[in-house]
């Protein structure tokens, strides 16, 4: 069976692209990271997501993103609020964690030649989150150079293969496709700023985009909002 | 002034290069990582050096590379000692971490991204440690181009520049180097497996490395040994 190494937040896009690695015929492992205090509802999610579906592993890394701290989801400035879809769809949104997706490729890649696997799953999305720098075909391709040049299974001719099955995708079509796949949805976590006993704040970026996502998909969002 | 992040692990390599930096102008800001128990030694040195060489700024990430954990350095598994030149130089070393250098610069990259500098320093060595493949000039390359197409600013039309000014210098060489720059190397630490007072073991890859290089350099070694 091959092995892939999936990287799991616990939103609808991962959890997607975790479905999706599994119906791909993957052994799948999964990894989160907590790195900063505004998680740990994602990381609750993720874990019951692994359990949901069914994954080999689920490792959750602890890092320290607030040494870098300059975004509202490492930092304590404010996540915006009732931003217009014009205004989440322009430019790098204020949530933007510098180099964020770069660090999280870099320990799947160390996990992944640990577990002797070629592939890496991740649910980037050029579309909805075009501000996003590392969400782009061009980093992804840019990534697969490196860890070939990185890794000791890659000088020893292992190709890493970065798969991002949602990149080209919509949010209604990401929702589709991970319906169809069978994905319970009250699973996933997306609100940057939820309340203390978990539910989606409906007024941040992401809930504004999962809301959008689901009506545009003609589905009902299972989770529950303040 | 111009801004630099530099990697310091606390031993000769990261000192020199950090010295290099310095004299080349840059104000700097040093990064080192805590990521496994073997490395509080290497913590303690780094902070001395950091400040005796008058940085601007040194942060310690707190990562977590055991979730990965196949290697000597993070592991239990056992350093391997006493080993012939032969063997130390042949193969990726037993003390390979898998892309730990990845993991390193990509949050010197987000670092310097916060603080708006195009430089990072790392003091990479393609001699001494062949088996490293995170230690070759096209690693540094492949790094550098994804750096540009991983942040914002690279997207808006920063380049940004790794600087590894000991690729291909040898181990006497750097220390030459770190001498004329003046650098106090009995506040640095390469071993991998101290004594609980602090004193370098002698035996081990890293240890016989340093001996060696200061042996043909001429110089004398002012650490401690057990």
């Amino acid at each position: 069976m091959k092995h892939a190494v999936v990287l799991l937040s616990g939103g609808i896009d991962s959890t997607t692209t975790l479905a999706i690695a599994m119906a791909q015929g993957y052994a799948t492992y999964a990894l989160s990271f907590r790195y900063g205090q505004r998680h740990e509802r994602e990381i609750a999610a993720a874990t019951k997501i692994a359990i949901a579906l069914g994954v080999h592993e689920h490792r959750v890394a602890e890092i320290d993103l607030r040494i870098v701290g300059s975004s509202a989801l490492t930092d304590t400035i404010d996540v915006p609020k009732n931003r217009a879809q014009s205004e989440i769809a322009a430019g790098v949104p204020i949530t933007y964690v510098p180099a964020r997706n770069t660090i999280f490729l870099s320990y799947a890649l160390a996990w992944a030649e640990v577990l002797d696997a070629s592939d890496i799953f991740i649910g980037v999305n050029a579309l909805d989150y075009s501000g996003y720098p590392d969400c782009r075909p061009e980093f992804i391709t840019a990534f697969e150079n490196l860890a070939k040049l990185a890794t000791k299974s890659g000088v020893e001719g292992q190709r890493f293969r970065i798969h991002a099955p949602l990149i080209s995708l919509s949010k209604p079509e990401i929702i589709r496709r991970g319906a169809e796949l069978g994905i319970d949805f009250s699973l996933t976590h997306s609100c940057y700023d939820p309340t203390a006993d978990g539910r989606a704040c409906g007024r941040c970026d992401s809930c504004q985009i999962r809301l959008k996502g689901f009506h545009e998909a003609g589905l009902r969002d299972p989770i529950a909002y303040a």
